[in-house]
């Protein structure tokens, strides 16, 4: 066994030799991002190394990393394989107080929660009378318990020091005791697990309010970037699956305390948690496997609602809480996507909407006066910031939006801060941008230096770089620190698109329907405040006659899930409308490839 | 904080100075017998101290120990408050191999366990029908699911390597699912626990035979010797409740481990346990509050029947198997009493039977041609060898029988080893031999050494012993060790039988029945084959004119177990029964006093 010293930390482990500097990190329990799922392409898990007998770095390394960088020591922990003791620099930073879109519009719903509360005065056993307390409670209330645990006896065994007593039930099923009179004291929370961010409210079910609101970045993250790379780290990890629950659960955990301590309330007074997520996210947080959602024919374990107790999962809410987990349809089309149509109203729609949910994955749903199908592409992460040379999330010092003009480049930067990179509508309005400004030629390539001084656009050109034959736009300049968008950027959002706009192209086609039957465009997802519309007819992922139906609902996933906690009658309707919505697998369509890459150009 | 050495373990723990010796051992984890729970009168949880700084011994220590272990720093833990660091050695050892009565009649019934099996096909989802392999499941059964955990789903997102499944059914719940054809592997576990003892049987569910049983100490023991102390040790001690939960289901999962490796099982194939037990071992089993057990009106938090998933207590069995608690009436008649009265056929008997369970309590209950009535009373534990000065449970070295003729003392020793100490039956066979040889009077007076001197009985007379005006008998002397029979002995088993006798007769009067009309007398519980007739009717417990009449049936309560384990309709027969036993409450019966009294007297 060699030593591994965290330099910042000052924490020291044993380690055997043999594994990749990542993996003995992260068996650590240390974490390291690494977007890739430690393959090798990413070039994110960067360490510092001061000490340690190492090879020298790799040619794959020497692509993500700077000559500054080399000298300093820094290296990709994935590719590097170390022999005795080592000592090490985590450059990892935690985003802090990342801020995820977490509000959104939210119909008009009665409150009828399923979670409810009654005081009762507590009759007792006497000697003449010597049954058990459930016995009598059953006898005086009149009604069955709800066990396969034991925490509503372990409750009843201790309210008998009150004269009056607070039932829980979930629907008209007991399954909870308090003491005394709790009435007041009933919360539900919901919550969004997307592949990149959390987002937990707290609700008063009394009222039905949302109290607050905290969000997170899925911590997950740390072990794959996308859905895909999860599935991959569960299925070559040895107790990756238990990683990746552990990991999400005490995030829920984490963000259900900082509320209740903010708010003043007393999570054991959280009696239910709704969750809306995508498919894959749904298997993590309850623990099951995901082999199957990763490969052909893609079917999850799992698709409809699940009731289950908050316990079971590890959610350390009321000892009697519930978890509700939303209803999806297929590995495609999960309880995000579900809760969207909810929201949207798609079912009841007199019109024709188009429900679009830009992530990771581009899902859309298009309601045809109330006749729903669906479609999903995969879209990439570029139009979340990620997998962009300079790609950042929306926080401060994201640069949100970007105009090009013959005097220069002008920026709009996220709490007026340096600018440090480019978030997902950033990047988005800088290659709107771009092709108004006809910097990229319809194919997407950026225009040569010498192209643009012929143009006799001067100042502009000065901004556009080869390095390695690989062209780039600077956006702007700091030192040696330089924010760009390179030809690979482009790229990266022209797949995204392409694959969108297809998916658009097709879904209408697949109805029947003309772009100008469309009474409304409705686009879910972390986009909203940030993107302006014309960003996104600008790239031509919505056609641009087109921009004026457009409308944002915010993080409809959430909003379905705090809507499920509000109204069992909406729960209801979630889980029937599932059932309802048609899928239409896109790689089956006649002609799709010469589509896609049609779609791929600019127009 | 101050250093606690355990010297024979070579364990060293801080402690906080303020509280005994035997508290801050119990709270390291330390195992020390305390039957009295540390009340300071059962002399049992003695320490040898080599180093510390210590008070003199009290006056209560000096009754308890011999001038021998004083010398040799040996004291009562709970009355020891050291200060500073201290070198404690750690004198129990614990009781290997001990075997309690675990086998006994079972009636014949009908092999249909409530947990089956049925092997399928796997039908798998295509990209044509993509809908989970919950639904597809689903479909191709034609069941419900029965869900509140995820185990299933787990499982289900595993079998598909294989082209066959099994599923796992409770009643005609679908609990579970495993790769390939199982069907073979069926075991049940039907557990006993008693106050002082557990015992597991393993039975193959698809023969319904038990293929071999296992036996320990109840280690709650240690903590409390009788039911009380462990309820008052629930109610003194933060996190007692807990450990005794712990205490007992890591026991019974030890006897499984025990089991499941000596007859070469998967432990995963035990999908069901079910239990027998008293009251308040049937609440610490399930970690619930037994505080209003302890107080009147004695109610208990529950008494029916409990269907559980195992792994809601810990238990390690499969990752579907449930936890079945056998029906108790009330916290007097529990569910080994119930157990007991299915086991003797009470119900369906057109004989005059009359059962008793002779434990630390004494039930019984008459069944006057299916019609019946139960009572119960404290009889302590010195029928079973313990409150007994030179007490011992039924081990090698105990003596089993004993007879005193004018030469001497006869004795029985378990195993033909060297006498160590009396056990349960040999405790009584002796006092029924005082009793029957005029060594003690009717009031159970020892007669005087000079007393049988007059009546020439010199060599009996030799081992009577004066001691501080405490007057016992000598069963038999090595070297300064001596086992004896005190006075204070003979006061515990004489309240016993009086207790158990005064029940007996107001049982029968409370039916309107006279002795005559009993046909049957069933005796159950830990005696049995130790035990001789003549020795119950002996001392007066059971009517001399009846002893004909006697039957064991031994471990009745685990019978119970093993017959809900092998048939459903056994499980709902019970259930049914719990409800039909009518409740008579000793100390509400006119003139009970008064009879107690005279069943204290020997005849």
């Amino acid at each position: 066994m060699s030593i591994l010293e965290i330099y910042n930390k000052d924490i020291f482990y044993n380690y055997q030799e043999g594994k990749n500097l990542l993996d003995i990190l992260q068996d650590s329990g240390e974490i390291i991002e690494s977007p890739c799922g430690g393959k090798g392409y990413c070039g994110k898990c960067k360490v510092q190394i001061f000490k340690g007998n190492l090879d020298k770095p790799t040619e794959e390394e020497l692509k993500h990393l700077s000559k500054k960088e080399i000298g300093k020591g820094i290296r990709l922990s994935c590719f590097v394989y170390p022999k005795g003791d080592i000592c090490v620099k985590l450059l990892y930073e935690e985003e802090k107080n990342y801020k995820a879109l977490s509000d959104g519009y939210i119909p008009e719903i009665e409150l009828n929660p399923i979670i409810h509360k009654e005081v009762i005065t507590l009759e007792k056993p006497t000697l003449e009378n010597n049954i058990s307390y459930e016995e009598v409670l059953k006898k005086s209330i009149g009604r069955k318990l709800y066990y396969d645990n034991t925490e509503f006896l372990k409750a009843l065994a201790n309210v008998y020091r009150e004269e009056k007593a607070t039932l829980v039930y979930y629907e008209d099923k007991l399954i909870g005791i308090e003491a005394g009179d709790t009435k007041e004291k009933l919360y539900g929370a919901a919550v969004d697990i997307g592949t990149t961010t959390v987002v937990v409210s707290l609700i008063d079910l009394n009222i039905g309010k949302e109290i607050a609101t905290e969000t997170s970045i899925n911590p997950q993250k740390e072990y794959g970037l996308d859905v895909l790379s999860r599935i991959d780290f569960v299925k070559r990890k040895r107790n990756g699956l238990y990683l990746l629950q552990k990991v999400i659960v005490d995030c829920i955990n984490s963000l259900l305390e900082n509320l209740c301590n903010k708010n003043d309330i007393d999570i054991q007074n959280i009696y239910e948690v709704s969750v809306g997520a995508n498919a894959t996210m749904m298997h993590l947080l309850l623990g099951i496997g995901t082999n199957t959602i990763g490969k052909s024919p893609y079917a999850t374990v799992f698709s409809k609602e699940k009731n289950l107790w908050a316990k079971s999962i590890g959610l350390e809410i009321s000892q009697f809480g519930r978890l509700y987990c939303l209803s999806g349809v297929s590995s495609f089309i999960g309880a995000d996507i579900v809760a969207g149509a909810i929201v949207a109203n798609l079912k009841h729609t007199k019109d024709n909407v188009f429900f679009i949910d830009i992530g990771t994955n581009g899902e859309m749903i298009l309601s045809k006066e109330g006749k729903l199908a669906s479609c999903s592409c995969a879209a990439g992460p570029a139009l979340e910031g990620a997998n962009i040379s300079c790609g950042m999330r929306a926080a401060e010092g994201a640069i949100e939006g970007i105009q090009f003009n013959e005097e220069g480049v002008a920026l709009q930067v996220i709490g007026d801060a340096e600018p440090v990179g480019i978030c997902g509508s950033g990047i988005l309005e800088a290659i709107a941008e771009l092709n108004k400004k006809e910097l990229i030629k319809k194919s997407g390539r950026l225009k040569r230096k010498e192209d643009l001084e012929r143009e006799g656009r001067h100042v502009l050109a000065e901004h556009i770089m080869e390095e390695d034959k690989k062209r780039k736009i600077i956006i702007c300049k700091k030192g040696d620190e330089i924010i760009s968008i390179t030809q690979e950027d482009i790229r990266q959002v022209q797949l995204a698109k392409g694959a969108i706009s297809s998916g658009f192209y097709s879904l209408i086609d697949f109805m029947g329907m003309d772009i100008d039957d469309i009474d409304s465009i409705v686009i879910a997802g972390q986009f909203g405040r940030h993107l302006k519309t014309s960003s996104l007819t600008g790239v031509g992922i919505i056609p641009e006659s087109l921009n004026d139906r457009i409308n944002y609902i915010g993080n409809s996933s959430k909003t379905g899930a705090v809507m499920c906690l509000l109204s069992k009658d909406v729960r209801k309707e979630m889980e029937d409308l599932a059932k309802d919505i048609e899928y239409f697998e896109l790689s089956t369509k006649e002609g799709y490839e010469k589509l896609f890459t049609k779609c791929l150009t600019f127009g």
